[in-house]
């Protein structure tokens, strides 16, 4: 199962602060980083303009990288009740740019992707950050947290892809997309 | 204030059955009926392709009757957790393509919507049924349940936006677009 060069768009979404970021897998585990941003929108504006601007922002992304997959935190009933269905509705935003690109999407939850990077579901903010850090081989930790989380879940991608390409998306969950490994394993 | 030839499109949001209406507003409190229907999209396919779908529909109404308003009940955490959840991917995606076209977006809870169109919060869905059936002077009950809760969101628009155009928007919570009234009152 050879992923190399498979570009992952991680994706921590957030109404106030969206965390966006483009990994691309090399050999082995081997993955570099190739860009890391926050999209933020202002809490004095309206819903519909503040959806509207994440849309364009996650549109420009996947226009500028072409990820091959988008990997998306997966939202859960925590906190409070309105930023959980605003960050639903984000995740609505983001996931319909994906589909009108072709572009797969699949979902981890946080705890997930804690697993994943540090080998505890249960890893605190400061672990993550420095073992995404020393994954990509950064010369600084990324800032602010929403930047690191975005990265956290396109390696968690990386590292999980080849065993849902071999379970050909067997209990996945919505997040896999039928045309789930279009492009994985694409040389670029 | 003079609300007339007002075109209202409402939306009871869903994944597997989205309810689609337009209505406009006449004289006093009379309402017309333009169109009704519900899109569907199988529950076999990823939520990407269901979103894309959606989304399409969507906007060929938005397009084909150019509504001044959109009407889309608020989503609650109540029921299954990920119905809930996949709903307000729904809302999201709704709500973007108004933004696209600079279309405000009004939200109502289903209490809001019972008590503008029955009197009572409360009321059961053959009650409703029955009130929207004789608002709109229909031949037969709207159905599915979904264009029938579509129609009354749009006619709870109808009846409450005199009273939030005086408001100027006051305490309206993330339904309210800063250019809500854009276009509300103007003669077709």
């Amino acid at each position: 199962m050879n992923l190399e060069g498979m570009r992952v768009m991680g994706i921590d979404p957030g109404l106030t602060r969206c965390g966006l970021s483009v990994v691309q897998a090399g050999r082995g585990r081997a993955i570099l980083p190739v860009s890391v941003g926050v999209v933020r929108t202002p809490s004095d504006k309206d819903l519909t303009e503040r959806l509207l601007r994440l849309s364009v922002a996650a549109k420009e992304w996947m226009d500028d990288y072409s990820p091959d997959v988008v990997a998306i935190e997966r939202v859960f009933e925590r906190g409070q009740v309105s930023t959980v269905m605003q960050t639903a509705h984000v995740v609505g935003v983001l996931v319909l740019a994906a589909a009108e690109r072709d572009i797969p999407v699949y979902m981890y939850t946080p705890s997930e992707v804690k697993k994943a990077i540090s080998g505890n579901g249960r890893a605190d903010k400061k672990q993550m950050t420095t073992m995404i850090t020393r994954i990509l081989g950064l010369t600084e930790p990324p800032k602010p947290a929403d930047a690191a989380d975005a990265l956290s879940l396109a390696v968690c991608h990386c590292w999980r892809a080849p065993a849902i390409v071999r379970m050909d998306h067997t209990g996945l969950g919505l997040g896999a997309k039928t045309s789930g490994v279009r492009g994985q394993g694409k040389k670029r």
